[in-house]
């Protein structure tokens, strides 16, 4: 096991997802209670596996109340499959319950947090990154997209910032004294954005699902939802686990020169070849080894990628789970599977993201 | 002698102006220069007294190149007299040298300072306060007004704050663990203000007239102003003292029920009576022991309102001061001529601010 660490900013090692909740304070989801699994495979097969007060706004929804969905997205590059879950969840339930999702695009964060990008570069992924986010299919009308940047958040952000103190922001995100004093500041603006839907429409339920490394954000705006000053009602949260990376580290990230990435811009022949040369195997090291033990799914990356993304039938899923644990489906088939699937998913999404460039107004939140 | 306390948002005790101007490494204003005395009684008289780069500024811009002056407000409350020195000193110099103003209003900081001052609050008091500023003159098309909390600040501070570290900034301020983390991101807003006419029209030289109070804020404008990310010339400052409260403290502020205050909205009876009942006075006990033996205007307060403030012509001010020193002129007299001058000044004042609402579009500064 490599020892874990993880902050909002960075996360590596080996992540014990229930240690975490627990440390939390948060609640594993029981996602064989049918009004869970049937919302969602990302739900049904455990990658959403925590929250607070999820069923609470489920309920809610279910019961015409008022509702709706913060997810947000930070710029700093262009985007890749792990990124896309907390969209792919939410358009799901934006499909099934027909609720309104706001969504904030942190360049400033970026820029604050990374030394050598410059404001124009994180405003120009945010730009991009929109485009990807449209993509997915979200309605227009229902679906509020802004940049930090470009939208007044600084208003709403000096309320919640009144609220937090420097002290508190210290020891929840572990700020250090050579932090800069907009990163120290940038809690209160992930505080506006995830009770942005109440400031904007009033006092209601809203879900925010999230990485679990940002659990910390929803603490401090869960915490101060309710002063007297705003009013708010505590947002509920569901927290996914991290999409591995190709080589089977805990969370996809682009520092290692691509090799652990597959991005929504990758062309065929590049998701073919990073399969092919990178995406860690539960396979045996030879064909006969193989038929005769079987391999291991749980810790392959193909079949890990077909389960949390891109493989949405539960039966199909089954088969290819027990036909490659007996060793019937070999690492060649299971990977040529996944690469079907994931370039079938990105062409669709590359002629969305085309697309989506007309309709940005439809989605762009004005002041 | 009470014991000095100076932050950016308090000052008491006896304040030794010529020890601040060493300790923060700025210089003494030779006010016996021409080129310095001809520009404003406040700087003839000594009330602004010091200075950073303020004779590079003059020099660029008496040879016509371009230059600026950048003055701000804190929205908190009512104007008073005290207040508007800054304007004056600004107003007086657009007229003289043609230059344009910049006038940043932070409601967002007194918000976030002033635990019970709620944002609307602080708004209101920011749109009343513009009125006030507008009132004493400013050429329209010259002169950009914003408030922070309407304008995008934000996108400015950002930048400004990536260059300023939390432990740079407490020490600067003396920042506590407990301060919120609106107040303790306020640094970068205000250095965005001070940078802000070099943000908005590129590399020039920029004035900052600001009571010695504030220079904090301009030691830390100056150290990133040339940074690479930003490319900026260090702006020049001239600093204030403060303008004394009616009982004699050494700056006026409302703290103490209005006994050490005129306010720019006082009727001219609200100016008589405190005038009479409040203003320290430099008389003797008694009319004969004042005739015997003199006043001393250096402690009377309606003769530094005088001399600061209402009477701009030397040779009466040299004549009241030497009669009143001489005892031929009665602490009645004294206060009398003030209270005349000051309704004088407060009746065209408030006119003026009547008018001010119908031209307030061509001074409010749009994104």
């Amino acid at each position: 096991m490599k020892k874990p660490s993880m902050t909002p900013w960075s996360v590596s090692g080996d992540i014990d997802y229930n240690k975490l909740t627990k440390e939390f304070g948060a609640v594993l989801l029981d996602s064989s209670d049918a009004d869970n699994s049937d919302l969602h495979h990302l739900i049904r097969r455990g990658f959403y596996y925590s929250h607070r007060d999820f069923n609470a706004w489920l309920n809610a929804a279910k019961s015409g109340k008022k509702v709706s969905i913060l997810t947000g997205r930070g710029s700093s590059e262009k985007m890749h499959l792990g990124h896309l879950i907390p969209f792919v969840l939410s358009k799901a339930f934006q499909e099934k319950l027909n609720c309104p999702v706001y969504i904030p695009i942190s360049d400033d964060e970026k820029f604050l947090v990374k030394p050598k990008l410059s404001l124009e570069e994180a405003q120009k992924f945010a730009d991009d990154n929109i485009l990807d986010i449209i993509a997915l299919g979200f309605k227009p009308g229902k679906t509020f997209i802004f940049k930090d940047t470009s939208y007044p958040i600084y208003p709403l952000a000096i309320k919640t910032a009144k609220l937090i103190s420097y002290s508190t922001a210290k020891a929840v995100f572990g700020l250090k004294p050579e932090t800069n004093i907009g990163w120290t500041f940038y809690p209160a603006v992930q505080a506006a954005h995830i009770l942005f839907p109440q400031f904007k429409s009033g006092k209601h339920h809203t879900l925010v699902p999230i990485g679990i490394d940002q659990d910390p954000y929803m603490r401090i705006a869960r915490d101060i939802a309710q002063h007297s000053s705003l009013g708010f009602q505590k947002p509920a949260t569901i927290h996914s686990k991290f999409l591995p990376g190709l080589r089977g580290s805990s969370k996809m990230s682009s520092s290692d020169e691509g090799q652990d990435v597959i991005y929504l811009s990758d062309s065929p022949s590049e998701v073919k070849n990073k399969i092919n040369k990178y995406a860690f195997s539960g396979g045996k090291d030879t064909l006969e080894e193989h038929r005769k033990h079987g391999g291991n799914p749980d810790i392959d990356m193909s079949f890990q990628y077909l389960k949390y993304f891109f493989e949405e039938d539960d039966k199909k899923l089954a088969k290819i789970e027990s036909d490659y644990r007996s060793g019937k489906m070999t690492t060649g088939e299971l990977k040529k599977y996944a690469i079907d699937k994931i370039n079938a998913f990105l062409k669709k999404h590359q002629e969305n993201k085309k697309r989506a460039k007309s309709s940005l107004g439809k989605f762009m939140l004005k002041n």
